[in-house]
């Protein structure tokens, strides 16, 4: 395709669960082009269709074909990177690339919490993009570490931002009941989830809680701030394939009724140059209107897996509101999530002089 | 068997789930023989063994063959009677049973909120039976009303009873996970749940709500006193056969460690009288070592589904404690609950003269 | 929509599961206009919004309006019928509306082993449509009964299409592992299919028996043949939602090698005048090259439901050949297999003077 | 326990699933008492407690704080070795404790179709248990190698074993639907079989295909023959925990009626000296009443997991018959029918001079 003028793309870990879902993601994207995957010493060298086992429907053609590289910014040359690395893995990865001037959009939790990183959901704060600079200046390269949060706190941050923009939150019970391919593959053995619930995902409650109010905090001064709630998170794993389910019980500053919060919802459609963008989905948000929805089965491929839905708003017997919130956890929650952070990044030419070639 | 001297007890509303519950846990009770079974007209007068379509396992033979009556005193003759009716069916069946001197132990809701109606649970509040006199002299009957609460406020009221002794609870959040079980036959149907979670019970919420500071309460001149702390409760149903899992978030007045929690735990054993009695489990309260547990696959036989699991207590980020419990929805949550407070009765001689024949 | 030349049709038991299926699927169809929709006298009267307990994704705003009438000729006026119907329901009224003119496309069991009804799957037999002008004459209608076949047996059909015609069927041993949808809704009740199989569905072997050698048949001299080879079926439910799983081991007169077997399925395309129908998938069946393929969560949804998969292809150890095939039972098993029946009839001209209007 | 005068027992590849299985079984054995456990190197020399992830119920106390030893001979010294090594282990393992005078009682494939090598199920074929002598003289051993076969063969080998008796196979379609729990653990990812079916397992065909008529076969003049029947077998993998569901159709030499075939089942009890063995089930074979049944939820647990349930016995429409046969595929298919070999060859006095102390 020798006009393709899309901006070619790469994947670093490209042949796991995540990886996989940004193969599946970008095949077909108008702006960007899948030119190369990489992903460990084991694979590298292998082409994709070899290497990757894959999980989810038919793999793309074009991902087929391409040569696993390994993951440095020597064979790999996109300007912009996606990175479904594990964190033991992405940390000196993920910095190589952004010294070598690449936009680097991560999944990983390594750089997230960093006062000069922006942990990214564009209809929630995408105005912290604007960190960027301080953070070129500070670690001294051209690119860019972009992150996107942990896939339940995605979930509940843009079940919550309409109600904390309009009413303040001040203190959050979280208890999810989250989907397997949020474990990755080949993740949870099913003699451990059949029938079961496990009560226990490892260092998730700490995400939770420590992303959500940086999720929510704004961008001051040239710095950003962190909101200034409390969050008490509980994280239970059930046999759902796809789609985190959030129970939500909340206060806030003005104490809203549940009618004020619904409209603050269905008002709500989040920073405005997101609109149109390749996957931003129509409304970021919907409230679901049958009383025993948001549901994972029925409800997980809204806006093509981007939109989050809440249901059973309603007063809380100690705090304001309860309400339950449903979010696809591989799309929204992870690899669209970095997509859609990309794509803003574009939009508002973030990109490097390198990255724009 | 002529020489059986076991006490006759029967069973209204026989041919559903839990009055199948009541049936397979009756067969071999030491103390208790299944004399009758009653059930809704359609039923009366057919075999149990052809009227009810049985679900778990085998049918005990001994009941296979028992007639099944119409749900009135007048044909069903047992001194002790075990109520698995419907809510909608139970309100002056029940009483009429009371009136005419039987002892019934209820699973349906309808008398649970009565002040002068135990909701027991024996080892949490055995000491509520003693409100059974006023009950007599307010009633004008020789029989009595013993209720057994919904199933999820079960498993959690057995959970906190210690807590709740020791530092007196403040605040309740509770979220809960339930099992299909708990909608009884045929209930939820496979297309609703496999592979998802819906997030609303009908009326659940306002049961667990209202229903534990009664059974956290005490009995106190001569009257059923209210527990005085508050519960927000948000029920969901999960793709379990059996077991609910509830995760819990609180404060107390005395701010317990999560240390001092698990001693108050696990040096807990409930009222005294309670063991050694046939459905009692040898302890009504486990704590889990392993931190992915409680699970319902895993835990809920505990105590042959008599015994609540609790785990992953630990303190909270806003609160004081957070903890999860898993108990057996339709044996300890249910029957076997209801099994267990007959027992107590005959053990602290509350049978009428008539009941003990 | 003044302009809006579709065809009207109409949906006798629409409030059903296999009802709601043909309102998704004529959602936006390009010749056919969903006008009516007609259920039993509980909802007739309601608008359909208010009467269908909506089970899948979200009703399409068009059908939400739409008043149920009851299912007779007088109050459904539309040429093409489709129907939805319950066996016990639908004998007098598919036999009402053909008798009134229409084009009764028709998913119950009642006509479909009759001599003069096509049991139509459009690319397996679409020559079996010409049987219309004996129907015609010996009922003495201008409308038309066309009925497509049971699910199970429409996957195992056009999966042994291409090696029947190539090879000529002898013994078929079918062995089914089907979805629950298939039951409808309610349908199964989870309690029994959460981790579990039964191994027995109503009457369904006895379908597949008998319904394959008439869909393998032929149309020869005005009349149609059944095809001489022998089945036996065995059909077992399991916990899957969509997607009956089909094994099959089968002899036949020219005794095929798998490679022989592999070539006339990847040739085979299916009676020439179907391609391009709206309903109809690129390629009616595909052959997964996946050796653990394939499977009903992952290709349930090939050709948007209508393509049926197949693979392990290979020889038997006692007959010539095994395969395993899948196909999804709402849809191309049955709303989606009766709307290409109906787009077939109007290609070829077969509805009468009356439905086209 | 000083008088414990139980056999001692040894399990190699303890930490596994099967492992784990044998361990349970073992707790409370009246004739064999865990002595020794062995793994991989990698948990050598660690205590069992903290080597083995239990993946159900408890582990038992007395295994806790057993150490893992190596699984060599002179590491592990008791007289009966179970061995539940993968068969990339077993050989020259197993080889190697036989050769040290232990009775090795072998879940692995390795030496299941030696011609000296038993392939044994008590009440099949306890008779096969007379080739050991042929094996000690051409091995050159003290010690034995006795197979149990692979987990689905069991439970048709059992299902079928009256009926082979009884009208002598002929004809043999096998379509197996098996547990997750027959992959070990982790096992199956449950990414892969949630809401699915797999319609491949490596080898299992195979297995199948080859061990039954060894099963079936007999010991003649000093040597095992292999019945005459040809095998044709498929096998799939679905969302259940345990219980291997197995499709049967066959023809027999002596074409019986179902009505033959339901007395020949319910009057067979296998191998007279089976019966009374501690793991021997009170009826090795069982045959349903209800017509949907058997099912692996509610039937796995018949016999405490040593009995097999067929049921759905009827006549076939191109063999003699068809039925369905479900067995707990870790304990009848595997740790508890090692069991059971061990205790038939100490009731046969089969050990050898230094295996019985």
């Amino acid at each position: 395709m020798p006009n393709d003028d899309r901006l070619p793309v790469a994947i670093l870990g490209a042949t796991g669960a995540v990886g996989q879902t940004f193969v599946r993601l970008l095949d077909g994207h108008p702006w960007f082009r899948l030119a190369e995957v990489a992903a460990s010493e084991r694979s590298a060298g292998r082409t994709y269709g070899d290497a990757a086992r894959w999980i989810e429907g038919r793999m793309p053609d074009a991902a087929r074909a391409l040569t696993v590289q390994p993951c440095d910014p020597a064979s790999v040359r996109s300007p912009i990177v996606f990175s479904a690395l594990d964190a033991a893995a992405a940390g000196p990865v993920e910095e190589a690339f952004a010294r070598a001037g690449r936009a680097v959009l991560s999944n990983a939790k390594n750089f997230r919490m960093d006062a000069d990183v922006p942990l990214l959901i564009p209809e929630v704060n995408g105005d912290h993009l604007a960190i960027l600079d301080a953070q070129r200046r500070a670690r001294g390269w051209s690119g860019a570490i972009v992150t996107n949060p942990n896939c339940a706190a995605t979930v509940a941050a843009v079940a919550l931002a309409p109600l904390h923009e309009a009413f303040t939150l001040d203190r959050l019970f979280v208890v999810t009941m989250q989907a397997v391919s949020g474990a990755g593959y080949p993740g949870v053995p099913s003699l451990d989830i059949l029938g079961n619930v496990i009560p226990y995902i490892g260092e998730e409650e700490e995400k939770i809680e420590r992303e959500l109010p940086k999720l929510l905090g704004g961008y001051v001064d040239g710095r950003l701030t962190t909101a200034g709630f409390g969050v008490s998170a509980q994280a239970n794993r059930v046999a759902v394939e796809h789609g985190h389910t959030v129970c939500l019980a909340a206060s806030f500053e003005r104490r809203p009724t549940a009618d004020d919060a619904r409209r603050a919802i269905e008002q709500w459609r989040g920073v405005a140059d997101v609109a149109g963008l390749p996957s931003a989905p129509q409304r970021p948000l919907v409230l679901a209107t049958d009383d025993a929805r948001p549901q994972p089965r029925r409800d997980v491929g809204e806006g093509r897996g981007m939109t989050v839905t809440v249901g059973r708003l309603r007063s809380d017997a100690l705090l304001d509101l309860r309400l339950v919130a449903l979010g696809h956890n591989t799309v929204r929650g992870a690899a669209g999530g970095s997509l859609l952070n990309a794509e803003l990044m574009v939009r508002r030419g973030l990109l490097g002089a390198e990255q724009r070639r």
